[in-house]
C-alpha cells in the first residue's frame, strides 16, 4: 500500500456519531497514517449532502463538525489533502464531461436508485421515479469525478459501496477509450472490514434515521444514561452469555482495543459478567477515549473563522492538483 | 424588450451553414442590436457539444468558427457578453445544485430523451435507453444552469425549443421554493418566427445530417454550382409557379430583404421567371451578402491566438457575474 494514493470522502448529513467514528473515521485515519509516503485525499462531500438537505445552516454546521472531528482526532495535514467539494469546483466540470461518456443504462443499475424504485413499487399509485431527484440519480457520476479528479488509486469502502468504485472504473474506461488515452487512473477499491455498520443503542444498525445513535462528542453523562437504557436479556450476572447477540458487547467490540475486547468476551462466555457492569465498562471506555478529542473538537468549533482558515490552507494542494488535471482534460476534449 | 436581459447559446457541432445564419445567427444579432441598453449574453455551448462529438480538434475548430462567424457578422462586444461555457465553469457547479432540486420525472419528459426512447422502441431487441448518454439525458439541467446563472430574462427560441425555457423556469422555481428565496429570475421564452429551420438544397430541412447544407463562408463558385443543382419542376420560364413549393425561392426568402423577396415572389406567380434565372439571383445575393464577412471570418480564423485573446477579453464580464452569482448561491445552500 505504501506510496499509493488513498482517497475517501464523507457526506455531512448529520451529527457525527460513534458509528461514523468506528465505521469510517478511525479506519480512515489509520489507513492514511499507514501511507505517509503516498498521497492521501480526504474530502467533505458537501454537494452530495444537498441531495438530502435543503437547509444551509445544517450543511454548514455538519461540514464544520466533520472537519473539527477529523482535526480533533489527529488528522495529519502534512500528508493528507483535506478539502470540501466546494473547495475544488473543478469536480463539477469533470462531472459534466464524464456525463457525456456515461451510458444512461449504467445509472439505472445504481444501488441507491434501484432501492428508491423498488420502494416505490411497494406503494399503491406511485410512479417508479417518485421522490427521486436528479442529484440522487446522477450521484455515481459526481462520485466518480471525486475519485478520478485526483487519480485516487485506492478507495477504502464498505462492502455495500464497492459499486461506487466499479462505476468510477467503468466511467474512467469510457473516457479513456473515447479519447484513446490513459488520462484517468482506474481506481481500485479496498474493502475494509471495519467500514461496516456498527449496532446502535437498540441493536439495529446505528443510524440517524433510527434515532439510535450515540453522538461522538456528546455529553458524557447523557451518554452513560443512554447506555444504561440499552435493552438486554434477563440473565443473572453469574450466568454465561452470548456476546454476539449482546448490544453492549458489540458496541464495546467496535471501539475498544483487541485485548480489552477479548477479555470482556471471555468474561461474558464464562459467566460472572453482569450487564450492569458491562455497561459501566463501556461508558468508562468511551469517556476515556473521547475526553481529550472532545475538548479539542469544542475548541475548533468555538472559532469558525479559524476553522475556515485551517480548511482553506489544508485544501491548497488539492486545488492546485484539480486545476492542473482539468486544464489537461480540456486539452483532450477540446474545450 | 428594451433594457431586459437577452440570453442565447449555440452548440458548436458542425461547420456553420446558411441555415444556422438565417435561423439563429442573424436573428440573434438583430435582437441583441435592438436591446443596446439591456444586458446580452451569447455563448458557445462547447460542453453541450461533447454529448455528440468525441474529437477535440472538431470541438475546437467548430468553437472557433462560431466565434469568428459572429465577430465577422458584426457582433457588438460593447453590449454583449460573449463567452464559451468553458470560460465560466461556475455553470457546472450550478448544474450540480440544480440537480439536487430537480425531480427525475421532469427529465423523463424532455423531448430529446423521449425521441431517443421512441426511436429505440422501433428497433427489435433494443432497450429504451440504448445509445442515450447521461449528457443527453441531463442536458436540460445544464441548459437551465446556462440561463439561470446570468438571470437570463428573455431567451429567444424556435418553437421546438420552448420546453428548454419552461424547464429552466420549473427548475428555478424548485430552487426558489426549497430555499424560500427569489434568487433565480424565472426566464421567459420569446418565440422567434425566423428561428425556424430553413430548407436545404434538397428541399428538406437544412441539416448537417442530411448533407444538404450550404456552408456560410464556403467557396462562392462551389456554392453557385450547388445552387444550380437544386432540383426543380419542369415548368417553362414563362409559366406561373408556386413559390411555396420551390426550394430556390424558399432559400431566397429566408435570406434576402423583404422587398427583394416580394419582388421574386411576384415574378414567380405572374410567370416569366425561369428557375435558371432564379438560381442566378439567389447565388448573386449570397455572393453579395457574404463577400465582406467571409474575408473578415478568414482573417479571424487565420490567427487563432488573436481569436482566443479576443474571446478571453469578451468573456470577462460573464466570468465576473458568474463568480458573484455562485458565491451568493453558496451562501443560500450552505457550501
Amino acid at each position: 500500500m505504501a506510496s499509493k494514493s488513498i482517497l475517501t470522502g464523507i457526506k455531512p448529513t448529520g451529527q457525527v456519531h460513534i458509528g461514523n467514528y468506528a465505521g469510517m473515521i478511525r479506519p480512515t485515519l489509520d489507513l492514511m497514517a499507514s501511507n505517509p509516503d503516498g498521497e492521501n485525499f480526504l474530502f467533505v462531500a458537501n454537494y452530495h449532502a444537498l441531495n438530502s438537505i435543503g437547509n444551509a445552516e445544517e450543511v454548514r454546521q455538519f461540514t464544520h463538525e466533520i472537519a473539527a472531528c477529523f482535526l480533533a482526532l489527529g488528522l495529519d495535514l502534512s500528508h493528507t489533502n483535506f478539502y470540501r467539494q466546494s473547495d475544488v469546483p473543478e469536480v463539477f466540470e469533470l462531472t459534466q464531461v464524464l456525463s457525456s461518456v456515461t451510458p444512461k443504462g449504467l445509472m439505472n443499475r445504481a444501488h441507491a436508485y434501484k432501492a428508491a424504485v423498488d420502494a416505490n413499487a411497494e406503494k399503491p399509485n406511485a410512479q417508479p421515479d417518485d421522490g427521486v431527484n436528479m442529484g440522487l440519480y446522477t450521484y455515481p457520476i459526481l462520485m466518480s469525478a471525486d475519485i478520478l479528479l485526483f487519480d485516487g488509486g485506492i478507495v477504502p469502502v464498505g462492502k455495500d459501496q464497492i459499486q461506487h468504485v466499479e462505476f468510477a472504473r467503468d466511467i474512467a474506461g469510457y473516457f479513456n477509450r473515447r479519447y484513446d488515452t490513459e488520462f484517468f487512473t482506474l481506481p481500485e477499491h479496498s474493502v475494509q472490514e471495519n467500514l461496516e455498520a456498527i449496532v446502535g443503542l437498540d441493536g439495529r444498525k446505528m443510524s440517524k434515521s433510527y434515532g439510535n445513535t450515540i453522538p461522538l462528542f456528546g455529553d458524557p453523562k447523557k451518554r452513560r444514561k443512554a447506555i444504561n437504557k440499552i435493552v438486554t436479556d434477563s440473565r443473572e450476572p453469574h450466568e454465561p452469555k452470548d456476546p454476539d447477540t449482546n448490544t453492549v458487547y458489540q458496541l464495546y467490540a467496535a471501539l475498544a482495543e483487541p485485548a480489552e475486547v477479548a477479555h470482556l468476551r471471555a468474561r461474558f462466555e464464562e459467566g460472572g459478567m453482569g450487564y450492569g457492569d458491562a455497561k459501566r465498562i463501556l461508558a468508562d471506555k468511551l469517556d476515556e477515549m473521547f475526553e481529550g478529542p472532545k475538548a479539542r473538537f469544542e475548541e475548533y468549533m468555538a472559532d469558525r473563522g479559524e476553522l475556515e482558515a485551517m480548511m482553506a490552507k489544508a485544501s491548497k494542494g488539492a486545488k492546485e492538483k484539480a486545476a492542473a488535471k482539468i486544464e489537461a482534460m480540456r486539452g483532450i476534449v477540446g474545450t
